[in-house]
């Protein structure tokens, strides 16, 4: 534990921001509002957790010009107080240094080629012809095949494999037991039995990516499965071959993109989402949590499926009735008619 | 293969359980009641199944005083056949011994600590300040990053990564693939980029609780992810940052709990299911399979909510009116009225 | 990168397929018909592109008899123009060369069996009494614990991990990251606690079976999990306890069976889909994705749940109503009556 600290005017002036009350209070941590303890910094992003400023035992509170006088003591107004707070916050994210250097464990091909400033840890294996860039971090376990690249600056937490023909942009980061490059899935009938299809492409990451623990991207059939940059994938997340994610898209935990699925920029993808294959999906759209996007959709905006959740009985009624729902609209219809 | 037998009447004895029949009769193993062979032991916790008897050639059977007269052999009789079974069961589950002392190729930092006691196998890195307590397993290929403890006589099967911050309660068993502590999905967006939100939190794991393979529970952001002791989690989930699950709730396999969500006690989340974040699902809750809570949940009881499975045809028509539900149920009410 | 390179003349001999044109043309590679260039080859299985045809600069194209006119160049003709094309394409797919051997780091057991012809690469461990037979390749990081057998031909990609008990038929193809043989999900309450119930079987993989990264496939409770030869998984696919799986289906990305399922041959599961625990469904059955089975299917065809992606403000409109169905149903059919 370093003991870093600030006072109220240095985050004010390190992140333009404004400041009311007491400059010189110290700052050694940051918490929730309800949790804060004295010393330690605190935000309001939602107006609905207001009430909880008066209680509230943090020193600085970060917040909204709007909420400022509901607050009793010293504050720090920002237009968005969430990423103010996140700004703030990563001044306490004490990182452990990885020192530069390749453990003395680790199996390198000898056409693979490491930056003197990059740092291999115990248990890494790297392939033939597979290149690492300076700063980068590969932590312990991690399987670099053939043919990768790992840009400049780039850190693989521990236990990520990039199996053939992946290359990552500058500052990409990827949690453990993600794998990438691993074949597409692509078969097909001959005479009864499967006929695995080559999955000949690769996969190309933009910068500033970040890709969750246990998530699958798989390479290619013909050419490259895509992310542009600054895409964020949460944890099991499953993204089939040939599929393109326009920048800044988020995509939550355990949603999936099927083969050659396009998805565009600023996209959200909800939770358990799915996307079909060879569909399209146009800049700016949310998909809820759980829906399945089955056509391509050509206007932003937020799209859902699913059916809302109840007690079991009722429930068990409401669907029986689902089964029936083409005939009770022919009924309804031709009454109307009469 | 080691030759464990037991007799009937030892079972008896063991496990408090009464007897009808030859006490002498000798088991070597545990089978279904349709498999089983001379000299295994078999269950009928399910009256449905109590036709299987009768031809059953198992030596013994664990059922309910109910069930007895149906069997033609020696039988033990108890409450809860299947909880019976199982404690009979273990008796045959030869695990492998793993010899207490580290391997040598393991990377342990020096300001960790492993007890004398405790396993640590092929390949596995100890980070910094981590502690592994007596009596604990850790397999081939684990991870265990910093400021982590794995309590005493806990198992971690083989390739788990603890992240960091990562503190484990007693008799904990993590399957392979899965990942503890890897940052939660916070994001906030500042001028059209994404910024990484810091997770300072870390991940606490209660006595007695199972992870499945490649199930994914995040860090917190300001505090801990917690789950209370003996929750059981299935292989795939993924349990979000600040999520908190009561004590002896269970988890199904590729079912998910959303950031901040708070699961009670003794709840059971079918396969598939998820919980949105930011809800309260009270004690003893039960959601069925690929369900989506969407709302907090204040009584307990069973909850579902998708529509049935029909043949595609069917469904078509249905789900296209699906889309007029609002239209039609308008009609009715205006036709009611009239 | 091989100069791999084959005459139009020499893929029509090799394959068994017409050609019409040049069949001087050399083909260096394979492609899409919008992307090839000059000297690849690239295929039209569906009419819908035919209009791609007159602009591709494909040197070769593959394609069926109907489709044969609209080409301008070189063409070979096949009944099924995908499966020629997979054939075609293998012969452009460089896999890297496995020498055999066992790498210095491996971890093996003394009573374990590693054939001659075989490849270890680094960081592998294998436990007692398992074998790995001939011609097969054991990438880095893999975990292979207790009384496994990977059948001959067998390639585990990197760091899979065959828990206990798992038995691999010959040529099986498995991705990083799956875990097989892990402990099944049994559990039964006991006085208010959780008892574990042991996992006494099996996982048995049939020839020629394809497991995708990241997918889990969980050790029987009694008798084995089972897939018959030829199943295809894609990633992140769950198999709960004693699933049993016929030849030839296959199952896309994060679809799941639970405990004691029976899936039939020739089935296609869709991408997160679920078929319930104890079910049976039949051969030649399709299900489609994120649909769940909730009761056996006896009769071949395509079988579906959900309901349509709309906006969302449609969407809560009609799930508000879908709350109502069974009291809307009874008005119409109420009416009716009258």
């Amino acid at each position: 534990m370093t003991a870093t600290s600030f006072t109220a005017a240095e985050l004010a002036e390190r992140f333009s921001l404004a400041l009311h009350g007491d400059g010189g209070v110290r700052i050694g941590g940051v918490a929730t509002l309800a949790r804060a303890e004295d010393g330690q910094l605190a935000f309001l992003a939602n107006s609905r957790y207001r009430p909880q400023l008066a209680a509230s035992r943090a020193s600085v509170v970060v917040l909204r010009e709007a909420d400022a006088d509901a607050a009793p003591g010293t504050v720090l107004i920002a237009k968005d107080p969430y990423a103010a707070f996140a700004k703030i916050a990563s001044l306490f994210d004490a990182r452990p240094v990885r020192a530069a250097g390749v453990h003395a464990s680790a199996a390198i091909d000898p056409s693979a080629r490491v930056a003197a400033g990059a740092h291999v840890g115990p248990f890494v294996s790297i392939g033939a012809n597979s290149v690492v860039e300076d700063g980068c971090v590969i932590g312990p376990g991690c399987v670099i095949g053939e043919d990768c690249v790992v840009g400049a600056g780039s850190e693989l937490i521990a236990r990520v494999t990039l199996v053939k023909r992946v290359r990552l942009g500058q500052r990409v980061l990827i949690h453990p037991g993600a794998v990438l490059g691993a074949d597409g899935f692509g078969l097909a009938m001959d005479g009864g039995r499967w006929l695995k299809v080559p999955q000949l492409g690769g996969v190309s990451i933009g910068d500033d990516c970040e890709i969750g623990a246990n998530t699958t991207i798989d390479r290619g059939a013909l050419e490259d499965t895509v992310l542009e940059e600054d895409v964020r994938l949460d944890n099991q997340i499953q993204i089939g071959h040939n599929v393109h994610i326009g920048a800044h898209s988020a995509m939550a935990g355990c949603s999936a993109a099927a083969g050659s699925a396009r998805i565009g920029r600023y996209c959200l993808i909800g939770g358990g989402a799915g996307v079909l294959g060879h569909l399209e999906v146009c800049d700016k759209v949310v998909v809820t949590a759980m829906s399945l996007v089955t056509g391509s959709i050509t206007e932003p905006g937020e799209y859902s499926s699913g059916t809302p959740l109840t007690d079991n009985r009722t429930w068990r009624k409401n669907a029986a009735r689902f089964k029936q729902l083409d005939t009770l609209a022919r009924r309804v219809l031709a009454a109307d008619k009469e």
